[in-house]
């Protein structure tokens, strides 16, 4: 059995030498051989701080009363879906063709039995996220179809890169959540890299993962696969997949991402259904009018999942950037974005669902000075604005189009930040440090004192990336900037991975369903 | 006369080639000659969103309480200042040796005399700033011996950098004061260096400025100066320096600062008292325990101020930094410096006094990642935590021990972002947007749309730095990191600059001043 402590921050520390059992399998437990390496693995966030609040209840009640107006004036598309429409006529809303008029206060009527907060679960128990209430799980970059890094510069996404970036994200302390599609590996058949994607996320890591949602069938042999690693009346009875489902903003839900979250939400498997807006394109240009949107898409989206399924877990999602209205690209890390991801998490707590926004967003093409003010923006506004689920944590570049390594690894540092601000402050007898100001007294110095010595463990948050060194030291070193320390990191990280133990009886299993599916089908790369 | 209209984001746009009438002189206006540059000048930020408040009314009263205990029990030493603890002996502390005594309570009464808000004036009264209430004013970078720049390196600062940095901030839309010690004029003697200064701020930006506190003497030098660029009358009756008075911590006030206090303080000049923190080693390791001690050097050094002179304006200051514990580095950006930052803020509001925090914090060597992830978490805090007066809000570097020519211009375009960001939601009909929603609808897109069309030039901020292009763009133009672009951009805005108009009379009653001055010293370097 694995020895499990809690170590300074409060953080589990895992001995990876002990073994540890793994889940749904029946078979023997495999002992690591090699030496291990030990490292740190945080909890998921629980803020002992308070939420930043935009807006007060005059403007929460305008949104809220115009988002009711569009769903019900206004209405929203659902597209090559007969039954979704058939399942809207039942609920009583008025469906025009595919126009789908939500009378107001149906869909906030419909979303009531969405539970406020659920478990994830991981193969290894100890990575279990709950998501939802003061929590805050993070989770990797989603979605790039290029990849970079300092040695080979920008270029298309593989497999390989993949397996990659699920090693770091399982090596990495304040990561908690495993991800999805890290980056897109483009040299596997379209039709077939949700598989590869699934086993990687399954083998390689042990910390929560992400289904897939390009296609209805995907989404169930997500379903299918999670059965063979955690036991089939385990994933009936519990979450242990949380997926991306997007809504094509403004007002439109399309056949594929209602098909994979139909199956999801029947699976009992959550889903985040998110509004996906770049401000002034998929929205209007004004952050009211942006909230309005996102609320009524949302109440629309969560309404239609409890529709499928009372009960069903769902998070209200929101990704929304601006957009520069000189070249029209998204802009990232912008005062208009934080305005509306405080404003929308407002309107998610009101609402009783757990809520997902924020990221290591950026629209810079390098990990530099760029890349880290739009992205500190962007995570600082994210977890002052109460988001429980953040996708996107790490790793993200130019815009979504790129994961790079090393920001990957610079981003994760950074999310310790995270964990230490929402600790809040300590207000007992240590925390008021009364002893160390007599000790000390005017003039003084407080390095060398007892309460100094007690804390200075814990007390202060440091980056292990960062070169806190001397001028000249650092300058002997070879006067590094932050890529090229993120760089030796990422091999560091890769060079000391061991992959977390797994039954080999259940390894096997999903090889086997991987293979047979991929042999079933004729390659597809559109 | 100027034309001055206001432009997009409220800001006043001047045209430089109309002359301005310059303050205090009484001569003839001279015109510019040369085609102008033109540029925009941003007013200081008035916030329109909400603080964040991270401690609770019973965490406040503990510190509160504490505070008070500290300088009644354990007190504050007065170095080298008798007539400094005959005032003390005078309002009733009990003061053995150089320690005072300070009976809970008395400290904060005699805060009270010190203004909420105060008005500092500029010799260009359209960039006359109000220090306190819900304002923010941005200032640069103060007191580094080094200067860094890409093609340079990092070397010892000269007068040459000095005038080069209040150029910078003369021309920087963001930035609403000159500041002081940009950097560390060395190849100036210790004890003249202070009149160049004054003399660059004075002449080469008409934003407010800051006095010298390095001896009273050369404070009195700055009283003295000013009268000539405003007119004594003036002086004597109106705000036109703000200067930086820190404190020995822990609890030591020393008579430099305090003689330097004491000249500003009788003359009406506004001073910022704060302690000088690097935690773990001036302060407790605890953030309770360093807002404990903040508050009790706060409540000590404001109610000397008033001891000088009820009424005198000043500044509740808190500079505090973590410290690396394994290098003894102090280290920005982190969320303990957070912690105290918001904590100070809401101590400050209490106590009806203008708050200085905040800055361009980082520990980086060069502008690169690290910089601006530190730094981007240090302007966020800041903005939140209700700051007024943030010193050192751009082209801090290293610790402080550097100013950046490529991270003043980089840090200064990032204040943009808290000048939106503070502007909060607009809940108007054209904010509500809902004649957009209509007109688009499902599928459709904002792009075109009227609403869009009306508000797209000022809807979204912008950075005027960064690279928004498509990536092969961005490649084709070599591409280029943000440092690249800004030292590009430093290099026009130096080109572009031109002097604001200033009477020719008060310009050589200064320079004879100032000449004067350095000959009836003898050279002093330290």
């Amino acid at each position: 059995m694995g020895r499990v402590f809690a170590g300074k921050d409060g953080v589990i520390v895992m001995n990876e030498a002990a073994g540890r059992r793994a889940r749904g399998g029946g078979g023997s437990v495999r002992r690591a051989e090699r030496t291990a390496v030990s490292f740190d693995v945080a909890k998921f966030i629980t803020r002992n701080i308070p939420n930043f609040e935009i807006l007060n209840e005059e403007a929460l009640q305008i949104i809220e009363y115009n988002a009711e107006t569009v769903l019900e004036e206004i209405g929203v598309n659902f597209i090559d879906n007969p039954a979704a429409l058939d399942r809207w006529r039942a609920a009583g809303a008025d469906v025009k063709g595919e126009r789908v008029h939500i009378p107001r206060g149906l869909a906030r009527q419909l979303c009531a039995t969405a539970p406020s907060m659920f478990t994830q679960h991981a193969r290894n128990s100890d990575r279990n996220v709950d998501i939802g209430g003061r929590n805050l799980v993070l989770a990797p970059v989603y979605g790039p179809p290029f990849v970079r890094d300092r040695e080979g510069g920008r270029r298309y996404a593989t497999m390989q890169d993949f397996e990659k970036f699920v090693k770091l994200g399982y090596m990495s302390k304040w990561v908690h959540h495993s991800g999805g599609t890290v980056c897109e590996p483009t040299d596997i058949p379209v039709n077939k890299r949700h598989l590869d994607m699934l086993r990687a996320h399954m083998v390689l890591s042990d910390k929560p993962y992400m289904g897939s949602v390009t296609e209805p069938e995907r989404a169930a042999d997500s379903v299918e696969m999670s059965k063979l690693l955690f036991g089939a009346d385990f994933v009936d009875q519990n979450v242990v997949m949380t997926s991306l489902i997007n809504i094509n903003s403004p007002l439109t839900f399309d056949s594929t991402m209602m098909g994979a979250l139909e199956v999801y939400a029947k699976a009992g498997q959550a889903a985040i259904i998110s509004p996906f807006i770049v401000g002034g394109a998929m929205a209007p240009v004004t952050v009211a009018g942006t909230l309005t949107q996102v609320l009524a898409e949302v109440l629309a989206g969560v309404a239609y999942s409890q529709l499928v399924r009372a009960g069903a877990p769902v998070i209200f999602g929101a990704f929304v950037t601006s957009i520069d209205m000189n070249s029209g690209a998204p802009t990232f890390g912008t005062p208009e974005a934080a305005h509306i991801t405080y404003g929308a998490g407002q309107l998610a707590r009101r609402l009783n669902l757990p809520y997902r926004s924020g990221g290591s967003f950026c629209g810079s093409k390098l990990p530099d000075a760029q890349a880290a003010y739009e992205t500190a923006n962007s995570l600082n506004m994210a977890l002052l604005s109460g988001v429980n689920f953040m996708l996107h944590a790490c790793g993200w570049l130019e815009g979504g189009l790129v994961s790079s390594f090393e920001k990957f690894v610079m981003d994760a540092d950074q999310l310790g930040t995270l964990h230490h601000l929402a600790q809040g402050v300590m207000m007992d007898d240590n925390g008021q440090a009364m002893d160390a100001l007599r000790e000390v007294g005017p003039g003084g110095h407080f390095l060398g004192c007892e309460h100094t010595q007690k804390n200075f463990k814990s007390a202060f948050w440091r980056s292990e990336l960062f070169d806190y060194k001397p001028f000249e030291t650092w300058y002997e070193e070879g006067a590094r900037d932050t890529e090229t320390l993120a760089a030796n990191r990422v091999a560091k990280m890769i060079g000391d991975y061991q992959a977390p133990v797994l039954d080999e009886a259940v390894r096997d299993a999903i090889d086997d369903y991987v293979a047979r599916k991929k042999a079933s089908m004729p390659d597809a790369f559109v």
